[in-house]
């Protein structure tokens, strides 16, 4: 069982069915704008993981569809909103939505594409009782991402930044969505409590590694690929988690490096690869590598509690592609 | 039975239930964002036609306080939003909420507003067939308010727009969510098929009506009072009810003056004083007046099929306000 053909062959499945939320109505503009991102390609994971966690407990993928349309369109709906607020230029190679089609069109694109995916999980079918309490972790997750978005925004700004600090932005940024994706899978599947609980933590952890997989794939890279985006978090003084043990552990001269130039928007193409220097010297990108398999562990335990079942060695083989992506 | 002491006893009510949903947590900036400008005050015009509506079909105001939070949540989020499109400074005299916290917080609150609304309405005790369609009405209510933002927007930058244009406009703008407001009323005080139809037409009459009025006090006020937005408005070609009569009508040295000035970012005071004349010298804002006086008279009618009470009563009191408010 190849997962990548898994992956295309759900997404498939999942293309055909939420175009329907995608449709172009009066003004054109505005849903053009709309459907620009989403139907800009990608490889829908999230999509991926809430059907999986669905057929994880017996359930028909199909039964998933509208809940897995519902958690991409909220993810596409951040995308765009974060994209502004970030002054982020490109996203998946193409012009950002706000950069293609102005700023006030994006920000509307945003709230279309915010309550469409309130349409998409109305057709899911499910008692009223279930229905409210996943409606509720939609909301709950929803906020968490912005609470996640914002929190990145003041980390910027900020000197320094713990590890804990750092692991709840990432869980409320990247693993809510995560979490839920496999939790609302397994509601929809109708699993039993222990195997929604399971899924859970399974997604919330495989949440964490992926986005500290993030960091290190951007800053493992060598310096002959030492790109745009590496320079700018270096200035935009980006709390990663290389960059949060970094900051932590520099003394002397080294931390004199990061006070000069970490944050630091005037920083020269010198500065950043002495910094980027300094995170390797400093073991950080090793320690941010360690961290994430700590997460794979753990995403890894959470499916011992899964029944054994195609579905299942496809959850534990996406835990092992997470680590192993190179972007 | 007086109109302004029983919106505000209602007011009251309102104001006490729904501060669950603007409680301050963590981040504390984005919350701060998020409960600005819903606890800057205002009339809660909605959500009194919420609960006057539901009292109208002898429901309870207190079941159509979930429905009313839901509804005055989203009004906010859009007026956070729209003000960043905008580019307004000011809203009910105070700093409009990106001016106070900046873009990217006032971005994040708006969505988190958006986020409220939904959760608001969870708290609805309806039937599961009636709460999916009151959901399906509520999201197609949003995308109504984006669409006539986007179309807003667009008629700016356009030349002409024909009165329907203009309507179709403001009926999405401002109108769906009165319209939703006395529907929604109706509907979870478990209106007949014949009052909630009365309900809707009602509603979105009186949006039509209150829109056009705010055009034509914009535009009757006395030179000596001529403010900023006034000449914001022409400056920026905004497409109200009176300025599209008057692109219609204008001919010769009329037209020559409108396609100098008005839109012209650049235009003169004198240049503004001379295209607010013409708006009064070519009928146009008496038209604008008789074109609202024209809603009011179908809200009125509509209101016919209610039975005798009250509420009722109320409800034909509001009309009478919506066209003698000053603001």
């Amino acid at each position: 069982m190849d997962l990548q053909n898994e992956m295309e062959k759900r997404a498939v499945l999942f293309n055909t069915y939420w175009q329907r939320f995608l449709q172009i109505k009066q003004p054109v503009v505005l849903y053009e704008a709309t459907q620009y991102l989403p139907l800009a390609g990608g490889k829908r994971f999230r999509p991926f993981l809430t059907m999986v966690s669905c057929e994880s407990v017996s359930g028909e993928p199909e039964k998933a569809l509208p809940l897995a349309a519902g958690l991409e369109l909220i993810h596409n709906f951040t995308l765009v909103h974060d994209d502004i607020m970030d002054h982020s230029m490109l996203r998946r190679n193409l012009p950002a939505v706000h950069m293609k089609f102005g700023e006030p069109a994006a920000i509307l694109a945003g709230d279309l594409l915010f309550a469409k995916a309130f349409e998409a999980i109305l057709s899911i079918s499910i008692d009223f009782s279930i229905f409210k309490q996943l409606q509720q972790d939609f909301i709950n997750c929803i906020i968490a991402i912005c609470e996640g978005q914002q929190l990145d925004m003041e980390f910027e700004k900020r000197r320094t930044v713990t590890e804990q600090e750092y692991l709840e932005m990432i869980s409320k940024k990247t693993g809510a969505l995560f979490e839920l994706s496999a939790k609302g899978g397994g509601l929809v599947g109708d699993g039993n409590p222990q195997e929604i609980t399971a899924l859970q933590t399974y997604g919330m952890t495989l949440g964490l590694a992926f986005q500290i997989w993030d960091d290190y794939l951007d800053m493992s890279s060598t310096k002959s690929t030492l790109g745009k985006d590496i320079g700018n978090d270096i200035r935009n003084g980006k709390k990663t988690l290389i960059a949060v043990h970094s900051l932590i552990h520099a003394t002397g001269k080294q931390k004199k490096l990061l006070d000069d130039c970490f944050g630091n928007h005037d920083a020269s193409e010198h500065d950043v690869a002495m910094v980027y220097d300094l995170f390797r010297d400093l073991g950080s990108v090793d320690y941010a590598q360690r961290r994430a398999m700590h997460f794979v562990g753990q995403a890894k335990e959470a499916l011992s509690v899964l029944k054994q079942s195609t579905a299942k060695e496809l959850l534990s083989q996406l835990i092992e592609y997470t680590i192993e992506r190179e972007k």
